[in-house]
């Protein structure tokens, strides 16, 4: 108990009300204490949880999700932090297709969202349309809610899109907070984000551009590593440079795995497709060009095939930091010999940071559930008090 | 406060005893007093949930959704009312089949139902078959609590069928109610139920057939307006003459757009495939005449190309009272040079109306919602007075 | 109230301890005690149910549901179940996939579960893979909790695998305990499992093999009945015979139908495949050879229809005691003229055992509600009591 009222304390001793009925897309364009305050309410959540302390703040509501492409893990993370919260999910079952016509998208977003309070959106397949495709949503509902067809502004989270996946990178980043014992304490750790081998193509940017777009806010060394033509979004490591700037640290590229793994505290080896790729594989499927992108896929898997190399094996992980930096992934990841002949990773060096992996994934609900607190709560200092004193039981069994 | 309290009062005025325990099939089938209790309850709880009260009337229970065609809106509807009162939605996924031997859906009913409240079913697809399964679902239910093998009688709420869409026309009518300040302001307005084009064929009849059997009672005058051989079910026509015999108003047919638009109040131009050939095409689904069917569309897609004049322009707005009549539409809309070259309506029709479009669409979840409460509901003036009294917060952020 | 009080009373006097945070997998794992506990834990919540006493235990909570086949009646008792106390479905959709490498169920089975207080698993499609599916599962989550990983041990109930079907079989004797009054009144009863001509074939074992392996310890005459070469698993078969052993009763078996029939008190008479075909056809399926499946089946068809004369007649009832024994089925039942030109059971009957079918059914909602009431609540008695005393209404609707 001792240990949740210092978090609220501490929670409280932030400037955070512009998060108050407003979005969560990209994690640059929240303030520091913005980010803190997401960190604070997930450690509450937790904590509270962890008492057997309910915090529900939701008697009745929907929490609409929306995917367009499969994703089990993220689905449950977000069903997880309704479920906390006491909201309802109700999912919209778009299939694939691309961003419809303005007024359709307008249209959509609030015919689904009359008692909607949160909406979580998953739209990174398509380079350019994900993170616009939110933003329209967005931009209907906040209308909706001005002209009285909405009675409450749904806010949304970003459940991935094509430039940023937020509630990954924010996940990632309090796990790195907890393992390495305070904030302060990640301040000159050196962290390589770098691309890894797999036999599949076409895995979203949005992991890479996400942690070097937030790691770089901490004063750690983030470097970037991956074989040529696997850049990311120009953008993105724009915001990474003016981060090291403003913080502290650094921010660095290579085209070698070894050069970044050398020292590391940390190792995040993920693959993912060149950007400029995924832009023409946007297009092809704009147009319906079905021969052009299975001559794409060939060709991206003939040139993944060129860097089986860049495997984060136990040679590489002696490179790092008395060989033991921990080792990141937002999973699942492709293990060598396990999941595929060879993969981002070799069996033996997976197996030993297993514990820690799953502890990763295991943030991001409360990560997601503290986005959405922020968003609807106005004082979460006073709710959480509220909670307390409340005191119901999550689980009332004796 | 005073708002919900007069609501509540005005409800008590009522007779609407036979409701409770009862299914929502037509609106025809129910009286006066029970169309306005439905109206009354819809509007006390928005005004309820508008004051951050709690309308929650179950802490557990199902709300089984039954949905043999796909709809998105209106299952957020559905499950936007139950979560408003408390049931969890359990959807039962059959597929498009026709409905089954008889006793494998008293079967199917009674096996969904152990835990169930309430049953929402939509199926429109097939003339004589949707209303008549909703029947036999109901008569299964009824049974089984009879004979002890269900607890509670589930009560069925008419999603869309064959015959009827009374979710739809009863929020379509509290919409006019609002709109124009009141039921007495109805009396003597001119709506126009017309035919539109569209470049799909085989839209339910159910709207126009549940808009003149609803909009007949309130004194309107009520002019069905669409081509020669677009006919609608002439046994809902029937129900349109008896209701103006009695309450007065109107109602008149005409195969002339123009016509209908003449001095109209409101409009309400909306597709549908001719109810003969929607016959023809169960018939043909029975036999599992998949040539028959693309061959009966190919007809019906060239006789809808033949009045793609059935359009509602400015020029038609127009003709309106003041060029000014109130345009509804259920959505989606097929909107000219928006969502398809030629449709229903034109886009700066559309964009000029789709405010009034969207809250439109708004009161349906409270409608269903008012539905499910009177059905379940024993006292609902007792029972308002209660979650009042306890006055719950739905959302209890600070 | 008294009732309820007196079935409390009755669970007091059990001892079922090892049943908190343990999964429920096979019956005959279980001592009396704890299948007894099941029964009154899940007549309390049916009692309490029937009062208007809500049974809530979870104020939010994740119940998942990971359905390796398809099955709407086993979904919708698993979602009754986790309503009723609270907890909300989450739904793990796998597809039909083969069970996937170790690590990989291990890393699903937490991923899953962060916020899962009940995992409900059916996988029952390849023998010697469901039953051993679901062990991985617990053993990955057991080990999550252990590390700290998840903060609660999430709990497995089996809706039915390769072996068992344990939620089924035990709605199926808590009805026969209903039916005749009593634990003591089935002693001597004659049971017979006999084998029914179906039109399909690969029907799961797992009924037959879950019904000689539970009621077997009930002093029961149970005789099973099939065609040869439709044996059940051997394995099963020795804990029949080790359950007469102990408990007095009868196990045997027959190739006639006649004879099991013969004076029976109860008769289950339902299709299955033979054991030996249905191993072949998982080591088919493993190969991805669909032209040996294809094989196969024709080879079952044409070998169960050699045995139609299998069929529950009027003249087979005719034979059982005083021509009046309990029929009984699973659901849903192959029946002659009604689903299909031959069967397992004639419409005439069928049609006169329809009411108790029905009740048979609606006792697995609460059978997996105690099955997971008991695997998570230490102190059942206290948190009845407890329920009791809060008086909280399921509906409170006045």
């Amino acid at each position: 108990m001792e240990k949740i009222k210092n978090l609220i304390a501490g929670l409280g001793e932030l400037n955070f009300e512009n998060m108050y009925n407003d979005d969560f897309f990209l994690t640059w364009d929240k303030t520091d204490d913005e980010l803190k305050a997401v960190f604070a309410v997930a450690d509450i959540l937790r904590a509270m949880r962890e008492e057997n302390i309910s915090t529900k703040i939701f008697d009745s509501g929907l929490g609409i999700s929306l995917f367009r492409d499969n994703s089990t893990r993220t689905r449950f993370s977000f069903a997880s932090a309704c479920n906390l919260l006491g909201l309802e999910v109700q999912d919209l079952d778009e299939g694939k297709s691309q961003v419809a016509h303005g007024e359709t998208v307008r249209e959509t977003a609030n015919m689904i969202s009359f008692m909607a309070d949160v909406i979580g959106i998953r739209d990174d397949m398509f380079i350019g349309k994900g993170h616009t495709y939110m933003q329209e949503v967005s931009k209907a509902v906040q209308a909706g809610h001005a002209e009285g067809v909405l009675e409450q502004r749904p806010t949304l989270v970003n459940l991935q899109c094509d430039i940023d996946h937020p509630t990954q990178c924010m996940a990632d980043l309090l796990h790195l907070v907890h393992y390495f014992g305070g904030v302060e304490n990640l301040k000159g750790k050196k962290l390589a984000m770098t691309w890894a081998y797999s036999p599949s193509y076409g895995k979203p940017l949005s992991v890479p551009q996400g942690v070097i777009g937030l790691m770089t806010r901490m004063g750690m060394e983030v470097i970037l590593a991956h074989p040529e033509g696997y850049d990311v979004l120009p953008e993105v490591e724009e915001v990474a440079k003016a981060n090291v700037e403003k913080n502290g640290g650094s921010f660095t590229k290579t085209n070698s795995m070894k050069e970044a793994f050398e020292g590391a505290d940390i190792v995040y080896p993920k693959s993912w497709a060149p950007f400029a790729a995924m832009e023409k594989r946007t297009d092809l499927y704009a147009q319906g060009d079905s021969d052009g992108i299975k001559a794409l896929e060939k060709e991206l898997l003939e040139e993944n095939a060129k860097h089986k190399d860049w495997e984060c094996t136990e040679e590489m992980m002696a490179l790092t930091n008395e060989g033991k930096a921990l080792y990141l992934h937002c999973l699942p990841a492709d293990i060598t010999d396990v999941s595929c002949t060879a993969g981002e990773v070799a069996k033996t060096v997976f197996d030993r940071y297993r514990e820690p992996l799953y502890k990763q994934a295991g943030f991001k609900p409360y990560i997601i559930a503290a986005m959405m607190f922020l968003s609807k709560v106005k004082d979460p200092v006073a709710t959480f008090d509220a909670l307390l004193e409340a005191d119901k039981k999550r689980f009332a069994g004796k």
